[in-house]
C-alpha cells in the first residue's frame, strides 16, 4: 500500500470551512490512488480553553486528570474531519489514540510512545478508509488516556509514519515551510526547499517553532522524510530528509529563543557527583534542562548554571531549594531575562571559525554572551532578551542566509 | 462497602461554581463513611454546542462519529469534577464509560448496556477514591465508543448502583423531585415523598422529564431505590421504591406530552400479518412505536395508526410510504399537532371507574380523545395539541391531586 500520513495542526482545522476544506485536499490526494493517513489537533483554540477551565478549578491539577481532560479536544475534531469526508462520500472513520493503538508509557502530560500497534489502522485502510487519528494523545497501562506534550501531533504523525512504512509524513500547518529564520524577524528570510534532520532537529530544539524535535528524530531513525507544507497552498513546502542526500551548507538557519531562563546555584564546596545530583533532582519533576554549566570560584566553591525553559523555572529553583542544604550550597538565584540566539548548519563541525564568526558578529553589536553551547550542527549563545532581534538579524547577515542556495544532490 | 451511587445532571455541573459546589457535597457524603461512585453528564450545553458544529457540516451525520464527538462532553465534566475534588484534598479518579467497563451493544447513539465490569471502580473505592463515571456513553467490540441516548447518564448511575449493589442511586437534578404533575402548568402540583417503579415508569414515559424510564427499570429489577433530589438543596426529594412498601394511591400523577405524532395508513385491505409488517418496517429503522391502533372501516379496509415520538414522524412517514404499495394501502397521512395526556397510578388496575372519571372529566371541558392506551398503572388519551395544558388541570383536580397524602408503610 502507498501511504502517505498528513498532519493538521490546531489552525489548519480551526473553523468548519477550515475542517471541509481540509477534507477536499485529502480527498484530493485519495483519488490519486494514496492510502491516507490523517493526524488532528484540537481546533484553534480549544486546548486553551479547556486549560482556563481547569485552571479555574485548581492552580495545581493532577496530569492524569489534565490528559483526560484535553485529549477531548482532539477527538472532537476527528470526529468532525471524519462527518466532513463522509458528507464528500467517501469513507472514513476516526480513532482515538487508544483505538488506533497509540501505546505509551504513563508518564502523564509527556508520556513517550511505546509502540504502534498498526492492526486496525491497516485494516481499516484495506476497507478504503480514510483514517483519521487524534494527535498528541495515547493510551498507557489499564487504559489510561495519556498526551504526548507539546508538538505531540507532529510525533504521532511520525510514529505512524514510521510503523507504516508510509512514503511520507506531511506535516500542514500555516506557515509555507522551514526558514533561514523567523520571516517576522528578518523580512529577507529565505524557505529552505531542503534540510536534514539532523540541522531540523537542532533548529527546532533551538526554538524554531515549526515542527517539535522529537517528531523529526523519530522520522529520522527510519529515514522517513518529513514535509512541511501550508495547509492553504500546493506550494512544495519543506521537506526535511537525509544529509547524504542533500549538498552541504554550511549555515541553514539561525533561531532564537525567548523562552527561556537560568538558575543558578552559588557557592558549593567541589565534591565528585554534585551535577549529577542536580541532573537527578530535577529529572524527578519531568524539569528538562537545556544547559547545564559548572564555574570554579576563586575560593574553591564551584557555581552551577542551569538553563530551563521559562515555564519551569518556578519549579526548578524551588527543587534546587530544597537540596540546597544537602549540597552546601550559599544561595539559589534565577533570572528569567534570557535567550538563547542558535546558528544551524550540517557545515559547522567541519569549517573552521564559524563559533568565531558568530562570537565575533555579537561582539561587534555589543551582545554579551552570558554561556555558549554547541553540538555538531549546532552553536547556541545565551544573551540578554532584549538583544534577541538584534543578534538574530545580525547573524543571518553575517552567514549572508537571505542568498543560501540548497539543492538535492542526484540520486 | 457502603456505596451510594449519584448522578448530575447538565445544570448541576453548568459551571465551574456549580462543579465545585457538586465537589463539596460529595465530599459531605463521603466524611459520612459512604463509598461514592458519581456519574456525570456534559456541562450545560455542551452537548447542543457540538451537535450544532457537527449539523454545519453534514445534515445526516453518521452515527458513529456522532458518538466519538458527543462523548467528549461528559469527558470533560468527568476530569473537571474530579480536579475539583482534588483541589479539596481529597483522592478522586475520572474514569470514561469504556474505562470503567460499561459495556454496550453496537447500536450508536442508542446503545443498550450488556454487561458492567465492576473491577476497577470497586478497587478505585477501595484505594478511597470518589469515583467520577462519565454518563450517556459506553464501549462496544473493538473498543468502539458508544451512546446510550436520551435519559443516558440516568441509566448509566442506575446501572451501576445495580451492578456494585449499592445501597441508593441518586439522582440529582434541578427540580425538587416527582411532582403529581408539572407545577409550571398546575401550581398546586404537589410532590411526591415516594412512588412505586411502576408508576415512575409509566410517568417518565408519559412525559414526565425528571427520570428517563429505562433508569427506573434497571433499579426496579433489582430492587435499588433511586432518589431524585435538587442539587442545590439538602431537602430528601423523591424516593423512588417498591410499590409493596409503600401506602397505596389510586392515582399519583398527570403528565402531558406535547412530543407525540400520528401517521395513519388508510385503507389497507383486511389479512393477516398487516400490523407485524409495520411494527417491523419501523422498528428496523430504530423508530419507537408509542401506540399502535387498528380500526375496521365500513368497506372492509382497515386504518392503521401509530403515534411516535415527533422527531420519528417524518422518518416513519417514509418508511410507511416505502411500504404502501406492499400493503396495498390507499393513503398515509400524517398528524404532528397532537399531545398525549395520561393518569399514572398503581390503583388504576384494581379501582372501578377511574378511566370512566378521566373521560368524562375531559368531556366536560369538550376535550376530543382521538385515541386511548392503558397499561396497569397508566390511562393515556390522544388529544388536540392545543387543549394540553386545560387537560392536564382538569384531571389533576378531578382525582384531587393537591391533597394527595402518601407515607411509607411500616417495614
Amino acid at each position: 500500500m502507498n501511504i502517505i500520513v498528513q498532519k493538521y495542526g490546531g489552525t489548519s482545522v480551526g473553523t468548519i470551512a477550515k475542517i471541509k476544506s481540509v477534507a477536499d485536499r485529502i480527498l484530493r490526494e485519495k483519488e490519486a490512488g494514496l492510502a491516507m493517513v490523517v493526524v488532528v489537533s484540537a481546533m484553534g483554540h480549544t486546548t486553551d480553553r479547556l486549560v482556563s477551565l481547569a485552571r479555574a478549578i485548581t492552580r495545581k491539577p493532577s496530569r492524569r486528570e489534565m490528559d483526560m481532560l484535553l485529549s477531548t479536544g482532539e477527538q472532537i475534531s476527528i470526529a468532525l474531519l471524519s462527518l466532513a469526508i463522509q458528507e464528500r462520500s467517501a469513507k472514513a472513520i476516526s480513532l482515538t489514540g487508544l483505538q488506533c493503538g497509540i501505546v505509551t508509557d504513563s508518564n502523564y502530560s509527556m508520556a513517550k510512545i511505546k509502540s504502534v500497534r498498526t492492526g486496525v489502522i491497516e485494516s481499516q485502510l484495506a476497507k478504503d478508509h480514510v483514517v483519521i487519528v487524534a494527535g498528541f494523545q495515547g493510551v498507557s497501562d489499564g487504559f489510561e488516556i495519556t498526551t504526548l506534550g507539546r508538538g505531540g501531533s507532529d510525533t504521532t504523525a511520525a510514529a505512524l509514519a514510521v510503523a507504516l512504512r508510509a512514503r511520507c509524513c506531511e506535516i500542514y500547518t500555516d506557515v509555507d515551510g522551514v526558514f533561514t529564520t523567523d520571516p517576522n524577524v528578518v523580512p529577507e528570510a529565505k524557505q529552505l526547499p531542503y534540510i536534514s534532520y539532523e540541522e531540523m532537529v537542532e533548529l527546532a530544539g533551538a526554538g524554531a517553532q515549526v515542527l517539535h524535535p522529537r517528531s523529526v528524530e523519530i522520522a529520522m531513525k527510519f529515514g522517513v522524510p518529513i514535509a512541511v507544507r501550508r495547509s492553504d497552498s500546493d506550494a512544495p513546502g519543506t521537506v526535511v530528509m537525509e544529509a547524504a542526500k542533500l549538498e552541504n551548507a554550511v549555515i541553514t538557519g539561525v533561531t532564537g529563543n525567548k523562552n527561556i531562563a537560568k538558575v543558578a546555584i552559588r557557592g558549593i564546596p567541589d565534591r565528585p557527583g554534585v551535577a549529577a545530583q542536580i541532573f537527578s533532582a530535577l529529572g524527578s519533576q519531568g524539569i528538562n534542562i537545556r544547559l547545564i554549566i559548572q564555574s570554579i570560584a576563586a575560593d574553591g566553591l564551584n557555581d552551577i548554571s542551569v538553563v530551563v525553559s521559562r515555564e519551569f523555572v518556578r519549579q526548578a529553583a524551588e527543587v534546587l531549594e530544597g537540596q540546597r542544604k544537602s549540597l552546601k550550597a550559599k544561595e539559589i538565584v534565577f533570572h528569567d531575562q534570557l535567550a538563547e540566539v542558535s546558528i544551524v548548519g550540517s557545515g559547522i563541525a567541519s569549517t573552521p571559525g564559524v563559533a568565531a564568526r558568530m562570537f565575533r558578529a555579537l561582539a561587534r553589536r555589543r551582545i554579551n554572551i552570558d554561556l555558549i553551547s554547541s553540538s555538531e550542527v549546532r552553536i547556541t549563545c545565551v544573551i540578554d532578551e532584549r538583544r534577541t532581534t538584534e543578534a538574530i538579524r545580525a547573524l543571518h547577515r553575517e552567514f549572508q542566509l537571505e542568498r543560501l542556495q540548497r539543492g538535492m544532490l542526484r540520486g
